[in-house]
């Protein structure tokens, strides 16, 4: 099969994927399943892979080079082992980022993302920048009828994180409340949608790129901001003294000690973003009785529930596609901020430097 | 003033409302505020009172006749007692219906309506189908700039008492859940806009009127059905195997009885209509797992969540307005369903037999 | 291996289990495992089968019988699938009742019970009433250091059912209120050690027997009553108008229509007992704001929490056990109410009629 | 009236209060209550108050001085307004700290601490140093019968403090997880107090002081450590990971970034002391899904709750009592850890440089 794989981490980042053919991916074990990639997205994290900030944590059992990457997949099945049967080959389905045991605690929970025997496909085994890929029956979701994989695939890791982020933030809303989203990108432009849909709060959405200022605006956010010096005095004003939620996809560049001076007094601080240190007095703590919580990538329930808002026509993912043969292109783009919400590879297209551009009509 | 009174009950509700001219309420402790009526909505339970069936509590320290009812009122703050601080003469408000002591447990934790203290203007004393109307500060919400007294005034009452339990609803409610409407009248109308404002969820709305099924049609609801024979057969193909939330506006005619079985395992009947009698196994309670809950009129600061959403646009009541002279037009048109939504009592109105029919339009 | 066996269902109970050697189950698929039986309580259920209750559920598939009883299990591990990762043969575990897929969508959010592909070794294959039963791997959890099948086996069904039940109450009292079961049996008194350990609030106990009223006494509740024909107006005055959670571990016998009466206005009955119906007026749910909701067996993950708070000697199971030899008498026993608590067959322990009575000291 | 008063602020706290005789207080407002003081707590703040920390804040209308502190006051009705209808002449009652309005949302929604428009006597206007002292009807508990001001005064602040961290930690907590309290000082011991009865969880006890550590192991910590170097290792090695919930009553000295790192993935740290600034990496927060939220003096109704809890044996404050007259000493004993638990000032006792040192009995 062709696949697009690394063979050296860079931090300059100037390394290319080379797109060649490897064996595909074969059954091992009972409760395998191996996916036909209809599409997969391109994370934030798998150029942090390339960067070889992960180098360590991967290679831990020996060098895994060359290697797959691709975390965010949808697909059809393809083949699937003996003890497997709640799918079956040509099934579109939209596979759960981890491969969890179904037996630990954290997994009796729901809690997936936590689960203490998990492997993760495309972080430190191969994943879906390939024509096939294998995952286990445990991680699969059957699409609703209708939906086809390339328009869901980056919904698989960024589109979960965003809701995972913004149902807790739902919860915890009522109507004249304001909610705060910094940074509208992949993850960003899920959430906004996602408290339209489950809040009834009002919203703002702060961005400094004008891109995703226009997409804010088109996906209902009450105000948007650019988020200047003065952020901080806007929102008191706008709120009438802070939002009773932030979330924060930024983390970091003294993001992540603004988000916090936004709040209402009561109010909760989702932090999903990372890379920055938050410094904060415990006074501020105490006498604004405020809240500050870390949100990762969603439990597999969750990925279920943002499917059923996808299929009702409720949240879309932005989008920009490139043929797994155009894979470099779609890393330097990315790199470049030369597209807005999310980019996909789709392996089977005709490569073209770039597919199609679909920007705003994709999310309406 | 010019008022509304009831002089005697009447089971067959041959009896008219006299309109006279009464002394207007005066000031009697520091607490009280005296509101000019700008609308003063008409509720089933007046016909009750009507009838008689209240008059046992009522009465129970005197006959209270000649009366005037009325307790769903919004209008203009005419005067203040001396301990009022938070409106002063010329504010737009609207009404709680309860005025209750603030200093019981059950306010404490803001139950109003189990205020153990608590006066209810409009039953067992003087209402709101009159120029002016006596109550308490605690009792009063400021209206958002822009909004009118005639547009919110049955918000007092059938608009909390459908708000509290569809944000219950909401809270329990995830994308691909179900929740299920039984009557699409004056609560049942506002609960749909409201789940879909809260809760990302799909929404089936039962009635037999053709006309509140064109309103819940254009309020959105995802299925829109007559309530045959059929019922539970229907509900169980749509939502493969039941609703996660029904609420039951209805209560009676055989309705108390459909409603818990068109619930999914694990499912919950939110209970606001009432005058049958629920009979269930316990056996079908234990192994589904299902709830059953009654749901009374909104708290004070659900009063004011919903003045937020309708002043965002996102929930509107749909009325038909009436002059005061008019009321017994009204009585009449509302017994006898001439009209769909809220009847709508405008103390200042000039009398037309009936001021206006805004029907559709009210609710766009 | 020796096995109790059932051959025929019995009305009138009469019928007699035969005690006979039969091949010991062997392991078919990766995820079992073979328990070596240390202990098995014995349920009212299985009274229910030996009458004929659930022959059309169970032999819906051809005729099971002759059969082997027994759903509350704990022992140690013998055999294990090629699949099994997390235990091993010599463990020492309880085995939740189900055996469930971890695939479905309510395996997914924890809800073992309602699994929908689940199997019930004991109701409808065979169970624990022998020296070896058969389960999966998803049923098993590791008993602490220190605890004993024997100590444990009835916390397998009769414990999570009172724990579920207890700690949806506990969560939902605050200190103050009061909590009130009926029953105080096998499963009752447990929920009584829960309540005191978790929930902060006062309980009352209500019994006919004399025996569980003075067990519920040595397990704190505070206050412990018969039951008698004045038990609302003794409850209202206890408390000052109601309860605030009531559990109903009978819910027949009248008592189904006795329960919600014992609440006060915003309180919530859980319903564990079966048989009855209740009729309640929906103006009675409404008006005072009342909940009724059925709980089910518990999930695995409140087994692991029972586990522990056993582990802690803060709940303990109050029982008499007998020889697997001497199952007929324990049957008989049960019937008639000649030992309070729960029986318990131990398949290793020689005949005696009865092997020990433990009474007060067990709960010490 | 007798009452203890201060004329100058001292960084150095060499001051001392004068005992003096000033006018008793009088009722000035309908809603006013004047209270003959039978006991009132001595807190850290007030230590911060003679320092002149809160000079700027208290001063800002012109200088307080000489003035009367004291903020966790209990005792006797004298006089009420005439507006007071819940309690009367003779009644016996503690007094929540805060005089609030019931009128503004955050009162609605039982937020005292929040109410926009609160008085705080002790900390601005006169406080309960004194044989007599003013507050409002709306800030009045009466006491359960038995129960005399003396035993609970300094529930009134330190008790609801503690009480609203642990029980916002119990609701969270289940059996098998692992709390753990940093500081058993006067709001760490009531904490542990309400965790044992409330959570039905195991217990950390983290303090330095020999005698703090004594106290936490009669009051049932499971674990006492005394926080040394290796504190992180052996709490990991206690717990199999972290805590599930840790509550911070230090909040400074190093111990506020040292209490998120005994937190396990998924935790909640609830941070009660303050005076240091937390720094955390987002990475720390996101990754291991942990949350940091303050909690301030508990509300009105959780005050009641605590009252309650006491009424009925299960939470005790431990305290040293002292006269008016000794209040000086009093200071100088706390200042310098001469006692543990809280000090208490008696108005009516007759001095004796230190009326009685309530111990270990005090907490039995």
């Amino acid at each position: 099969m062709k696949a697009a794989r690394l063979y050296e981490y860079d931090p300059a980042m100037n390394v290319r994927l080379k797109i060649e053919d490897v064996p595909s991916p074969t059954i091992d074990r009972p409760d395998e399943v191996i996916v036909k990639v209809g599409a997969a997205g391109l994370c934030r994290t798998d150029l942090h892979i390339i960067e070889g900030v992960w180098r360590d944590i991967m290679d831990s059992h020996g060098s895994l080079l060359p290697y797959i990457m691709g975390h965010e997949n949808a697909g059809w099945v393809e083949d699937v082992g003996s003890g497997v049967t709640s799918v079956k080959p040509g099934d579109a389905v939209i596979c759960h980022p981890l491969r969890t045991c179904g037996i630990c605690l954290n997994c009796r929970h729901g809690h997936d993302m936590h689960c203490q025997n998990n492997l993760f496909p495309g972080l430190g085994l191969d994943g879906g920048f390939a024509e096939y890929f294998k995952t286990s029956e445990r991680s699969l979701i059957k699409l609703n009828t209708g939906i086809t994989p390339l328009s869901v695939a980056p919904m698989a890791d960024a589109g979960i994180t965003a809701y995972r982020a913004a149902k807790r933030a739902a919860k915890l809303l009522n109507p004249g409340d304001w909610a705060l989203i910094l940074g509208v990108g992949g993850l960003g432009h899920i959430a906004l949608q996602v408290l339209n849909e489950m809040a009834g709060c009002r919203t703002i959405a702060v961005d400094r790129e004008p891109g995703a200022q226009v997409l804010a605006k088109e996906l209902g956010a009450d105000k948007v901001l650019s988020g200047g010096p003065d952020l901080i005095e806007e929102v008191r004003q706008i709120t009438g003294g802070g939002a009773r939620v932030v979330i924060d996809f930024v983390g970091e560049l003294g993001v992540e000690n603004l988000c916090w001076k936004l709040l209402k007094n009561g109010g909760d601080l989702i932090m999903v973003g990372y890379g920055g240190t938050i410094e904060i007095p415990t006074l501020e703590l105490v006498a604004r009785e405020i809240r500050i919580g870390g949100s990762l990538v969603g439990d597999y329930t969750e990925l279920v529930e943002l499917m059923e808002l996808n299929a009702d026509g409720k949240v879309k993912m932005h989008q920009t596609e490139f043929a797994l043969e155009d894979i470099n292109t779609a890393i330097d783009d990315f790199k470049n901020r030369r597209f807005t919400g999310r980019g996909v590879i789709v392996p089977g297209a005709p490569s073209a430097r770039r597919v199609e551009e679909r920007t705003a009509e994709a999310v309406k």
